[in-house]
């Protein structure tokens, strides 16, 4: 038996940074992906190993699955339809399997992945060989939520092959989940994130395995769907971020200028809201889509403004926004600022020539490029056997 | 008989536009001058003329005193001690006055201040024959008060030589007036403000005669002492600025966006008040002038940011700000935007070798570079013989 399963990334549209400080952010998933296949191993397969391929960075791990089910003797009852944490014992016992692999320094920052992997692999699947081969389209760690579509991806190719979830086998192609099928998935991905981020928001996750989009305020998450396609150059300025610095300077600055600061954050919670509510309008309604993209773009400006006057901008998320102004296109950063990546509108009528135009010009300045849809379906799985 | 007077620049510390919308903004005189000479002609100087010199664009303009005496015929009374506006048909017969002049059409935008000129001086002086002679360390339109300066420094050194104002003649070198004579050099200093500008908000002329900090609201003026100097970079874009469009655009997205932009305007408003408290806090008291300082960068920053949610910042602001960033230097631009200048704290212990290399680079990008003290005294007289 084998399934694919493919996830998409998020990206914060309105509202980092304030969300923290009780005002409404508004995330929405792209259609950059990552991928899990997994493939039972048969008797006539190279004996009984768990192995996972991480294409990406050219990595594999194997484990004889006799050791992951000495690891977790406790783990006999599967948990599967119970998403449960990873207890302190168990993270002990995942940190010595993963301290075993040598993963090269340079690539360490996967071993966290890795330990995710470990844990829903063993709890949702026990100790079946199998082979588990991940892909990006994602970049890892530029607040695109690799590591929630991973976890997600993986769950719910973890959960296909499970009694618990109803799916049509004889379906082709790719499908979601159902509505409580895909709540089993985001709880066991959340699991993950958790042994990943230490304490993720959760919103990662709930983006990646519902898609479409999200806002969320003071812990409280909405699903929205949009009913217009927009489309986004995502810049990766390549600049590694600091987040817990720049949220913990953003919380300083609050305290030093609170009452400032409180307009400030209330000024984004109105730019989410109003983005919200512009993007579930029906089209046709009173505005074009051409008149929603530039309110979009107007609200995207105001966010990058305020977010400037938080602090969290960076020498190469202004170059970005010169460069993207220049063929007056909106930009702002997502995400926790201080590098990582800059967002800009590419609004439906504008032609392909100036996009190549501004990419090139991006690229020839080291950052990476990258054109996605948002708001799109979360994620998927596929029985075939190709992908 | 002849006078002196020196009358300083100005520039907007926070909340420009903002302003337009009821938050405080806080403006503050810069010690750039603009100087008038007024010296009265002799029966041995050449004829009955009335000479107006305009030093930095060599431009020399003058009138027979019998052909001022014959446009304002009801003048013969002077209007010295009752400040009173240009009427329609005055404004008429000093258009023709100045249509005469031919001003080269490049130059034509000092054709306002002639006229200005020309109802001040017969105002006050009537119809004497003298020499008026200008120069100036302010721009022209860019902001910095020029022109209310000119009229400032023009008012100031007609009145001193009239009875209206209370002097002792024998004080050598630069003095300032009592306060009611600057009442009265302000209100006839707005008056030629009236006739340059149309609708003078009246802080730039106040601002030149007072000096130090006013803030400003909702047409109300509070004049405050600063505690301690400051020292700016200003830095001139050179882009012409079209400030009617820029606080249009302002306006237009506040009807677009009414909760957001109130939000933002209420931010700059906050802004104003602490920059206030922090510049009439004493020194030394809890706060060194290094924290001061820093306060007042981080002020200017967040201030920035707002103005750019405004929409009315510009890729030549841009530049300026990426620069002076690179010396880990806080900017804003100040007054309208859309290019016009741009504020640059320099804090006290920062080194001369930094300030050199900003300036040269910034010079390099083909911007104007000017260093002034910020809050110090307003408008000043001379009788001595030497500047």
């Amino acid at each position: 038996m084998e399934v694919r399963a493919r996830a998409p990334g998020k990206i914060i549209l309105t509202g980092e940074h304030a969300v923290v400080h009780g005002s409404t952010a508004v995330a929405s998933s792209i259609d950059l992906y990552t991928y899990v296949y997994l493939h039972f191993s048969t008797p006539s397969d190279d004996g009984d190993l768990l192995k996972l391929q991480l294409k990406d960075t050219a990595l594999e791990f194997s484990w004889p699955v006799s050791r992951i089910r000495a690891a977790f003797p406790e783990s006999a009852a599967l948990l599967t339809c119970t998403p449960t944490s990873c207890s302190v014992e168990n993270a002990k016992t995942i940190a010595a399997l993963v301290e075993e692999l040598n993963i090269p320094e340079a690539k360490i920052g996967l071993a966290a992945g890795v330990s995710a992997f470990l844990w829903l692999y063993s709890s949702i699947q026990g100790f079946k060989p199998a082979t588990v081969v991940v892909t990006s389209e994602l970049p890892l760690g530029s607040g695109l939520g690799s590591s929630a579509a991973f976890c997600v991806a993986l769950a719910s190719a973890l959960l296909a092959c499970t009694d618990s979830v109803s799916l049509d086998l004889n379906h082709q192609g790719w499908r979601s989940f159902e509505e409580k099928d895909l709540e089993l998935v985001n709880k066991w991905a959340f699991e993950g994130e958790k042994i990943i981020h230490g304490k993720p928001s959760g919103i990662d996750n709930t983006v990646s395995a519902y898609g479409n989009i999200i806002s969320f305020k003071s812990g409280n998450l909405t699903r929205t769907k949009s009913s217009m396609t927009l489309k986004m150059l995502i810049t990766n300025t390549k600049v590694g971020r600091n987040t817990k610095a720049l949220v913990a300077g953003v919380g300083e600055r609050m305290l030093r200028h609170p009452e400032i600061m409180a307009f400030v954050f209330s000024a984004v919670d109105s730019i989410s809201k109003e983005l919200t509510s512009v993007l579930k309008s029906p089209t046709p309604d009173e505005l074009s889509v051409t008149e929603k993209e530039e309110k979009i773009e107007e609200l995207m400006e105001m966010n990058q403004g305020l977010l400037q006057s938080m602090g969290v901008s960076h020498a190469t998320i202004e170059t970005v926004l010169r460069t993207t102004l220049k063929y007056k296109l909106a930009s702002k950063l997502t995400g926790a600022g201080g590098g990582g990546c800059v967002l800009t509108l590419l609004p439906t009528l504008l032609s392909g020539t100036v996009v190549d135009k501004v990419v090139s010009e991006l690229e020839s300045s080291g950052f990476q490029c990258f054109i996605a849809g948002i708001g799109g379906g979360g994620v998927e799985i596929n029985f075939g056997v190709t992908s």
